[in-house]
């Protein structure tokens, strides 16, 4: 009836996030036992009891705001508990807090459930709080990962909007590199209802409508201002379309079902150093494993600035205090050489 | 992949019920088609692009201002189109204009949507919510119902929490008649991991926890007061769980899957006249029909008392002549006879 009967701890459960996620689980059959933690001891209770009242079948969902009873004897961890972007905020505004919430989080994953299987970190700058979650969790590599699949989402639903068709029918929609203002809008590989995006820069039509070069770039730049147009929009951050996309995430690595979009990776080859972005991914049962995307000249100069961009937040995540020096990772975790 | 691919209206999609019923609706493989209706712009494109940035497959969202395009070949209407509760309302101080709202609503059914199969109403006071609709869009009686099953669950809920099980364990509760604080909370049928609870309150346990006849009070105060108690916790009246639930009141038509909670049914029988209330229902392609619920004499004493309470609320919305007086139904709805 669900996917796992294995326990999944929801952190930031009273949030808007993460009371969908709890919900969106049980609802899609995903998983039965879910366990919802906060600090914020009201609101949670209303948020759990918010999915009692809905009576899923065999569920077993708990609430507390104990951290160690949350992550004790968890399977897969999955994170939106940092704080949540306001009006006129970048996330990377967010860095310094939620890095040290995230380097919290790695230090009680350590400590409570060294052995769960996967680990999905929202909270946004998510590059930098993944990053730091791993370096401080001592899990392997592979074993987390963060949610990078908005952007490419958010592609396809202005592409799709512009073209006035199904968004399923425009394929191919990708952003890497980082989850910030830097990211990096492939146009490789898009395709409009089978016709590719860079033919019709060159002139090719679909239903009628084309694309200049212009306009293209206004996408990109609709894209890279996704999540403020929601805040603008409803008056407060994204929080289905993450709790859903972590749960397809979830999905990924429990069947092995194919996740079709970019997701958060630690990376250490190809010129990419001891950094977390998001990059073409495969989830199985044994976590997230990734590889180079493919693109224009263009896209993999645009993927190398989002690095560099990268590389200098987690420079200043070290300076903090929050990460280690480099040379010290493998101290925190073995698995970081 | 989805069960249904007819159109699904959502009225009031840019609500907190209403956004996550079309995230609900998707996620859970119920239905692909979604119309989200809203007067409120902003916030209902928000939603959809938030709906959109879930990057369901195959997926038809659409979202508009304008309730004839959103009605327009719409096979199954949901709606939470009205105003919610706030902090310190009972669920009848809505009532005025919540029944104007429905009124609206049950004629636009019947100028755009006649053939509609099934309709769900959310908005409280649900019972004149849903029975307004009925007598004004023409439809049969079973093809209009209202969400009920809350105060089922929470009373579920309550006797986990009591006796430390799992709620699935605890079967067999069910509350009838209005879904205002006179609503009649039964004992009859009601196990305990498989012991009856008025067996247990003649001194059974289970678990070793027995429960006294002051517990049983003190649950049902607790069941009445359910709904507050969210507002009083989140800050904000219930969404997860109405949203959910009216997602499995729409399983329950479209597979004939068991749907095993009280729903709102259009009474004319057994004592029961011109009213809209909750009771025992099977869902099916046909829609709902309900039958007498078995109880113990408190129970059906209850169940008189709350269908009483109704037919005063229902005479109020006549003399305030949002529904007209019951020698003209038929006028309105030539089922009503």
């Amino acid at each position: 009836m669900y996917l796992t009967d294995e326990k999944v701890a929801v952190m930031g459960a009273a949030g808007a996030i993460g009371s969908n996620l709890a919900q969106t689980l049980l609802s899609s059959g995903t998983a039965s036992r879910v366990a919802m933690y906060d600090p914020f001891a009201p609101g949670l209770e209303g948020a759990a009891e918010e999915v009692y009242h809905c009576g899923f079948p065999n569920a077993d969902v708990t609430w507390t705001t104990d951290v160690a009873e949350a992550l004790e004897g968890a399977s897969y961890v999955i994170s939106s508990g940092g704080a949540p972007r306001k009006e006129g905020m970048t996330r990377e505004d967010l860095r310094r807090d939620n890095a040290e919430i995230a380097k919290q989080l790695g230090l009680d994953i350590k400590h409570y459930c060294p052995n769960c299987k996967f680990v999905i970190i929202i909270f946004n700058p998510a590059d930098i709080t993944g990053l730091t979650t791993l370096v401080h969790s001592g899990l392997e590599p592979g074993r987390v990962t963060t949610l990078a699949a908005l952007d490419s989402t958010r592609l396809q639903t202005r592409l799709a909007q512009h073209f006035d068709i199904l968004q399923s029918k425009v394929t191919g929609c990708r952003t890497y590199g980082g989850h910030g203002e830097q990211m990096a809008v492939f146009i490789g590989g898009i395709q409009i209802d089978g016709t590719p995006l860079t033919d019709i820069l060159d002139g090719e039509t679909v239903n009628g409508v084309g694309m200049s070069a212009d306009e293209w770039t206004g996408v990109q730049e609709h894209v890279r201002g996704g999540g403020a147009r929601i805040i603008d929009l409803r008056g407060r951050s994204s929080f289905q379309s993450p709790a859903q996309q972590s749960v397809f995430m979830l999905r990924g690595v429990l069947v092995g079902e194919s996740y079709d979009w970019p997701c958060g990776a630690y990376l250490n080859a190809e010129g990419f150093n001891n950094i977390m972005m998001a990059m073409p991914v495969a989830l199985s049962a044994s976590g997230v494993s990734w590889s180079m995307p493919e693109g224009t000249e263009d896209d993999i100069n645009a993927l190398r600035e989002s690095y560099a961009h990268l590389t200098a937040l987690r420079d200043q995540t070290i300076d903090d205090g929050i990460l280690p020096p480099l040379s010290d990772w493998r101290d925190s975790n073995v698995h970081l050489g």
